[in-house]
C-alpha cells in the first residue's frame, strides 16, 4: 500500500501527493517509511513564510506572489497554517475562498491538539512538497505566537506582513513577529498611514542588531492591484542569495535540525512510554489522582524514567 | 542539603524560597526531589493570570491588585513571566523597578530555550509558591502567544488587560487572548475611546460560545489611581467561585494534569535517551548530517523508539 502510494506520488500523482500530506499531518504511523524515503529528496526548494495579523492581506499576498512565480513557470505550493483558537477549534483560513491557478497547490492545516505539535507537521508537509519538486513552497501564517514563529523559522526568507494605521501597535508587536522577518510588507499602501508606518517600521530595526548582518527591506504594497509584487519577488532573491553565502544561515540549518529530531524524538517516545506503561484507562486514573494531589506527576515521570531503557 | 533547603523552606525561609525556584526554574535535577515532596501540599491557593500587550498597564494593575490582597493581609506572590524574544533574549519586564510591598513575593521569568519549555517551569514555579503558601498568586504575562495560552491555562481566573484605542485591533486579538479571558479589564480608562473598546469586547463576547456559562464581565480601571482595583477583586472572587461549582472546570484541573504529566514526561525521557543513545559529541554530528540531508531524522528516531522499553 505505501509501496504504491510512494511510487504514484514519485510519478507526480496530484492525489498520492494529497494522501501523503494528510498521513503526515495526521501524525499516522503509516508516514513514517515515506517520510525517511522523502526527507533525502527534499531541501532543494525555497520556502518562503509569510505571516502578519488577520486583516493584513496577507493572503491576498500570498496569493499574488504565488501567481507571479507561476509566471516563471514554476510548480508552487502554498500551505495555509491557521492556529486553532481555544474556543472554536480555528480554521480562519479555511473560511476563505482562494485564488486557485493551474500548478499552485494549496494546502490548509490547522492545529490537532496533538502532542507534536503544529510546527512539527508543517515542518513535515513542507518535506514532502519539498521532496515533491514544488518550488517556492509559501508558508502562510496567522499572528504572533510560538507556534507562528516556530513554522517562520522552518522559512528560508521570512516576510513580514503590516498594514497602515497599525503603528501605534507596532510596540506590541515588537518581541513577536518584528523580530523574525527578514523582509517587511506594507500592504494596502493605498490607504492613509504608510509614511507613518515605514517610519516606525524603520526605527524598529535600526534598534535590532541582526547577528546575520542582513539588512531587512521595507516593501510597499497594494496586493489586490498586483503592486509591488515584482518588488518583492526581488527582495525574496537578494534576501535568499545573501543567506546562501551567510555563515550563520549554516548554524540555523543545523539548529533546525537538531529541533527537528528533539521533537520527533519526543512526540514518539511519549506515545510509546505512554502505551507500555499505562494499559487502557491506567493512564486517566493516574492523571485524576494528580489532579487530586493524590500522587505527585514528578514521582510517576522518575518512575518511569527509572524504568526505561534505551539500548544503544 | 536538598533535605536542609526543604526544612528551612517549609520553616517559611525566604531564601530558601528563592532558591528552590532557581533550582525548579533551571529545571534542575536536584529540584525533582523536591517537587515531590511539595506538590501534594500545594493546590490550596488561587492562581490568577494576567495577560495583556505592553504598554496595557497590566504590571501597575498588578501590582496594585497585590497591595488589596495584603490589605487582607495575605502573603502574596507576583510570577511575572517574560518570553524571550528571538533576538534580545528578553526580559522586558525586568527592566521595570516594581512596587515592592512587605509581604509580596516578586519573581520575574524568561524563557531559557530549555526543552521543557516556559509553560512547565513557570507551573512548577507556582507549585512551589503554592506550596509556601503565598495566596493569591498572580501570572503576569505578556502577549498572546502559544507560551502565554499555556501559561494562563494555568490559572484559576484569567484576566486580559486592555487599553482604549485598541478598538481597531481587537479582531487581531480574537484568536488568542480574548478567548481565555475570565474577565475584561479595561485599564486607563481615563483615555479617550473607553465606550468604544467596551463596545468592542461585549459584541466580542456576545459572539464566543462558553462551554462553562461563565459570563465574562468587563471592569473598568485607572491602575494608576487604583481606580476599580476593588471592583476587579469583588469580579475575581465571583470568578472563582463561580468555578468551584462548575463540572467544566473539573475537566479543565483533570486535563491540565495529563499536560503536565506528558511534558514533564518528554523533558525527562528525552534528556535521557539522548544522553543514553549519542555520547559526547555524537549528537551534533547526527545533526549535522540530518542538515545536509544525508540522514533522515524519522529513521534515527525509529531506532531509538525500537532500541526503548519500557519495563512495566
Amino acid at each position: 500500500m505505501s509501496d504504491k502510494l510512494l511510487q504514484d506520488f514519485l510519478n507526480g500523482d496530484t492525489r498520492a501527493l494529497a494522501r501523503v500530506i494528510t498521513l503526515v499531518e495526521n501524525r499516522s504511523i503509516e508516514s513514517l517509511p515515506l517520510l525517511q524515503e522523502l526527507f533525502p529528496r527534499a531541501g532543494k526548494s525555497t520556502i518562503i513564510g509569510v505571516t502578519g495579523s488577520p486583516g493584513s492581506g496577507k493572503s491576498t499576498l500570498v496569493d499574488r506572489l504565488a501567481g507571479a512565480y507561476r509566471g516563471e513557470s514554476q510548480e508552487i505550493a502554498i500551505v495555509a497554517v491557521d492556529p486553532s483558537s481555544p474556543f472554536t477549534g480555528g480554521a480562519i483560513l479555511g473560511d476563505r475562498i482562494r485564488m486557485q491557478t493551474q500548478g499552485v497547490y494549496i494546502r490548509s492545516m490547522a492545529t490537532r491538539g496533538n502532542l507534536g505539535g503544529l510546527a512539527t507537521a508543517t515542518a513535515d508537509v513542507v518535506t514532502v512538497l519539498d521532496a515533491a519538486g514544488k518550488n517556492p513552497i509559501l508558508v502562510e501564517t496567522v499572528g504572533v505566537g510560538q507556534d507562528e514563529i516556530d513554522i517562520v523559522k522552518l522559512a528560508d526568507v521570512s516576510i513580514v506582513v503590516l498594514v497602515p494605521g497599525m503603528g501605534d501597535d507596532i510596540q506590541a508587536l515588537k518581541a513577536g513577529i518584528m523580530e523574525i522577518g527578514d523582509i517587511f510588507v506594507i500592504n494596502k499602501c493605498d490607504r492613509p498611514g504608510v509614511e507613518k508606518m515605514e517610519r516606525a517600521v524603520l526605527a524598529m530595526l535600526s534598534l535590532a542588531h541582526r547577528a546575520d548582518g542582513w539588512q531587512p527591506p521595507v516593501i510597499k504594497t497594494v496586493a489586490t492591484e498586483g503592486q509591488g509584487v515584482a518588488e518583492l519577488q526581488g527582495a525574496i532573491r537578494e534576501c535568499y542569495s545573501f543567506f546562501q553565502k551567510s555563515e550563520h544561515r549554516k548554524q540555523k540549518k543545523h539548529d533546525d535540525a537538531r529541533q527537528r529530531l528533539i521533537t520527533l524524538l519526543e512526540e514518539r517516545l511519549v506515545s510509546k512510554a505512554v502505551q507500555q506503561v499505562f494499559p487502557d484507562g491506567e493512564l486517566n486514573k493516574v492523571v485524576q489522582d494528580i489532579a487530586d494531589r493524590r500522587r505527585d506527576p514528578y514521582s510517576i515521570v522518575e518512575n518511569i524514567i527509572q524504568k526505561s531503557e534505551f539500548k544503544v
